[in-house]
C-alpha cells in the first residue's frame, strides 16, 4: 500500500481493541530471574505476595508461560472510553527534519491521567474491586500514576491513598488536586504517617523524597490497613502485560496499512511503556518470524541500562520489598534533578532488564537540554505538547531519523509518545528562559549507589 | 440502528472531514445587523476593516449571503493532525444519572490548545501567511486562545504577539509558557506599550485587566505595527464560520447512526463554539426540515444574554473597536470573578444574539459551585477532567437528563464540551477545599453597565 495512502492518524475501531494482554516472558528462552523474599532470598510464592497484593495480580505476577490473558469486559469497556488510542503518522516533523524516514509515534496522552498509565490502573483497580477490597495504595512521582489509578479508584468507587514524592507534591499542586477532585488521598512522602517514613525521615531530615521511598510507605500503609493492598504503576511484570495493549494496538495498526517499523523507540523509566510498546514485535524477533531494532531510552542522570548492574537489588529505598534482578544503580542510589520525573527510579523492569543482557534490546542515554530541544521542535510541528518522559523517545526518534537523512536509507521508525506536558510547565519556563542544565553522575557517584547492593547467600 | 451499536466513541475517518465551511448568516432571514463604523455610525464596509484584519476574513466577515466556503487545503492538513474530533456516547454519564435519556458530547479538548480555539486559529493564521503579513496580534483570558493563535503560528512561520488579562497572565502561568514555547510574546494587559493601556491603567490603577481591554491594545498594536494584522478568538462571524466544523463533524457523525438529538447545548462566551455546534442544525431549523431545541448556557456572574440588552455596543472596553448589535451588559461592565475565564465578556456574537431575539435559541445561566458539581461528576464517571467553561454545558445536560428521568422521556442530547480543564487547578483547588463561592450581579450592577451604552444617531 503506498504511502500517501496513510492517514494523519489511524484510529482502530472499538471492535479492534484488543481482547488479550499479551505476556512477553511466555516467549522468552531466558526468563527474568524470580522476586526473591527479601528475608529468606527464596523465589516468591503466591503466598508471599498475597498479603501485598490482589490476588490475581499476583497470579500475572508469577506466571512466566501463558502468553495471553482475557482482558475482562469491565475493564475494555473502561478502555473504550480513550482507546484504542491513535497511532500517527509524524508527516510534520519528517518534512521539519527533510528526512526520507517514515516516522509514526503511538499516542498514549489523550485521557486525563495524561499517559499510558491508566491502561494497568484500571486493570489494578478491578481485580481490586473484583476480590472486595476496601481500597489501594500507591506512590506517584510526577503524579501521572497517581492520577492514572485515582481515576480507576473512581470508576469502581475503591478509596485511593497515594504517597507523592515530596518534592513532586510541592512542585505540582495542579496534579495533586486532579487526584483529590478524583476523590484519592494524597499524603506528601516522606511522611510521619508510616514507620519507615519517620525513619528515613530521621536518617535524611530535610529530604525531598524519592520514587523508591515512597513505595516503601506505600507498601507499609497496605499490608497495615485491612482490606488495602498496594499498586505499582511500573516495573512489575503485571504491570508490562496490561501495557501490551499499546505494542498490541500499534501492530494491528500498521499491519493494516502493511508498514513493518525498522526501529522502534521508547523512553524507559521502571520500563512498562516500552515493555507494553514492543511487547508483540519483540514476540516476533524472539519466535525468528521477523527482525526489529530496539531502543530503551533513558536520562542521563539516571541511566540505570547504560550505567548500572545487572543484579538483585530491592525495589524501594526502605528494603522492604522483594528483590528484583534487573539492571540498577542501586536502592540507595539518589538520582539527580531532572524534570522527567517518572524517568527518576534506580533500576529497571526484570523482563526488559533480561531482554538487554540478552542483546535482543539497545539503550541509550540523553541529557535533558538535547531532550527539551526536540520536545519544543516536536510540539511546535505536531502539535502536541509532550511530557519530558516521552520527549526522551522523540529525541532519539529525530537522532534516527537525520542519520536516515545522512544515509539516505527510507527507514522506518515507531516511538512511544507516552504523554502530555501540560503539568510541566515549570520544566519547560526552566527551558524557555535559557536556565536549563544537565547533570550526569560521576563514576564515584555511581560507584557509591552500587556499593549499596545487597549480598545474597551463594 | 439500535443503540447497542453506537460504540462509546464515533470517530469520522479523515476523509470525512468537511470539505466546507458553513456560513449560517445565508440562511437567516433576519440577518445579524452590520458592524457599525465607531466614528460614522455607518456599516463597516471593507476598506475600514482593512486595516485591522486580513483581506480574506474581512471577506468572510462581510458576507452573509454564500452559504459554503471551501477549507484550504493546508488549513484541512493542519485539522487532520487532530480532527475529526470524536463525537462521545456518554454511557457512563447516563448510568450515574439514571436517566433514560441518551447522551452525546462532541470533545474538542484533544489537543494541545485545550480546547476548540485551535479550529478558527489555524484559519486565521493560514490567511494572514497568505497576504504575506509579519505576524498577528490578539488578546487572551484564560489563555486558551492565545495557546491556540501560538500553536498556528508556530506551523506557519507567523510572528505572534498576545495580550493577556493581567489576572489570567498571574494566576495561569502555565498557559504562558505553552504559548511562549511556541514561540508567541506574551504581554500581561492592561500594559504601558500601547495609548489604551497606558490610559486604562491611568482610570483604573491596580485592576487585573479584562477581555475588552485586552482586545483595545492588541487592536493598537495591530494597527500600530508595519506588516501586523488584528485576529478575535470568538463573537465574530468569521470565527463562527470556522467552528460550524464541530457542527459539521457532530451531524455527520450522527447521520450515520441514524441518531436525531432532541437538545443541543452549549456554553457561551463570545458564542462562536456554540454557534459552530448548532450551525448545521439550525439550518435544518430554518429551512423548517427539522426541529430541535438549542440552548446556549452562560454565568450568573456575566449574563449577558439573560439579563443583557440587544443594542448596538462595543466590543472592547476602549471602545476603539467597531459597533456590534448583540445582547450586551455594556462594554464597561466589569464581571464579577468567575473561574471560566473563557465566559467573562460582556456581549454576545451578533449571530447568536438575532437567534436568541427570534426566538431559535433559549439561554440559561448557571452558578459556578453547581456548575463544579457537574464537572466533578462527569469527570469521575467519564474520565476527562472538563474546562470551567465546557462545564457550563454539562450542568445544564445533566440538568436535561434529570428532567428526563422524572418525565420518563428518552431525549437525545447533544451538548459540546469544548475543552480541557488541566490549567484551571487552582479552581478545582476552591472547589475541592469547599472555598468555592457564587457572585451574581445586583439589578443595580446591570443598570449599571447598560447605562454606558452608545447613543447611536436615529
Amino acid at each position: 500500500m503506498a504511502n500517501k495512502e496513510i492517514p494523519y492518524k489511524i484510529y482502530l475501531s472499538e471492535d479492534e481493541l484488543p481482547r488479550q494482554w499479551y505476556n512477553l516472558r511466555a516467549d522468552m528462552k531466558n526468563k527474568p530471574a524470580p522476586l526473591l523474599n527479601p528475608a529468606t532470598f527464596q523465589p516468591m510464592t503466591f503466598e508471599d505476595l498475597r498479603p501485598v497484593f490482589c490476588d490475581e495480580l499476583v497470579r500475572q505476577e508469577l506466571d512466566d508461560t501463558t502468553p495471553c490473558f482475557d482482558i475482562p469486559e469491565e475493564i475494555r469497556n473502561f478502555y473504550k472510553m480513550y482507546r484504542p488510542s491513535p497511532l500517527v503518522r509524524a508527516y510534520c516533523l519528517e518534512k521539519k527534519l527533510g528526512t526520507p524516514a517514515k516516522i509514526y509515534y503511538k499516542f498514549e496522552g489523550n485521557n486525563t491521567s495524561g499517559s499510558h498509565k491508566l491502561n494497568s490502573a484500571v486493570a489494578q483497580a478491578y481485580y481490586a474491586k473484583q476480590q472486595g477490597l476496601k481500597g489501594v495504595t500507591t506512590e506517584t512521582g510526577a503524579g501521572q500514576w497517581g492520577t492514572a489509578l485515582s481515576m480507576a479508584c473512581a470508576y469502581f468507587g475503591l478509596d485511593c491513598k497515594v504517597y507523592m514524592v515530596k518534592v513532586s507534591y510541592e512542585q505540582k499542586p495542579f496534579r495533586r488536586e486532579v487526584m483529590r477532585t478524583y476523590g484519592a488521598s494524597v499524603t506528601p512522602s516522606p511522611s510521619t504517617e508510616t514507620a519507615v517514613g519517620r525513619r528515613i525521615l530521621e536518617q535524611f531530615p530535610g529530604t525531598s523524597g524519592s520514587l523508591g521511598c515512597a513505595i516503601s510507605e506505600a507498601v507499609e500503609a497496605a499490608t497495615t490497613h485491612e482490606g488495602y493492598r498496594y499498586v505499582l504503576g511500573s516495573v512489575l511484570s503485571q504491570v508490562m502485560l496490561h501495557q501490551s495493549v499499546i505494542g498490541l494496538e500499534s501492530k494491528t495498526a500498521m499491519d493494516k496499512y502493511g508498514v513493518k517499523p525498522d526501529i522502534i523507540i521508547g523512553c524507559a523509566g521502571g520500563g512498562s511503556n516500552l515493555g507494553g510498546l514492543i511487547a508483540p514485535f519483540m514476540r516476533e524477533k524472539l519466535r525468528g518470524e521477523a527482525d526489529y531494532q530496539f531502543i530503551a531510552v533513558e536520562p542521563a542522570s539516571c541511566p540505570s541500562l547504560t550505567r548500572g548492574k545487572f543484579a538483585y537489588d530491592y525495589c524501594d529505598t526502605g528494603m522492604v520489598t522483594p528483590l528484583a534482578k534487573m539492571y540498577t544503580l542501586g536502592s540507595g542510589f539518589i538520582p539527580s534533578a531532572n524534570h522527567a520525573g517518572g524517568l527518576r527510579y534506580h533500576g529497571m523492569s526484570s523482563i526488559l532488564s533480561q531482554l538487554h543482557a540478552d542483546g535482543l534490546l539497545e539503550a541509550r542515554s540523553v541529557e535533558q537540554t538535547k531532550v527539551f530541544e526536540a520536545a519544543e521542535m516536536f510540539a511546535r510541528v505536531e502539535g502536541i505538547l509532550p511530557a519530558p518522559e516521552s520527549s526522551h523517545a522523540i529525541r532519539v526518534a529525530i537522532d534516527e531519523a537525520l542519520k536516515c537523512k545522512e544515509t539516505g536509507e527510507e527507514k522506518t521508525i515507531l516511538f512511544g509518545l507516552t504523554g502530555t506536558g501540560y503539568f510541566d510547565l515549570y520544566a519547560y519556563e526552566k527551558f524557555n528562559n535559557g536556565n536549563m542544565t544537565d547533570y550526569i553522575p560521576t563514576d564515584e557517584d555511581i560507584q557509591k549507589g552500587l556499593a549499596g547492593l545487597p549480598v545474597l547467600p551463594e
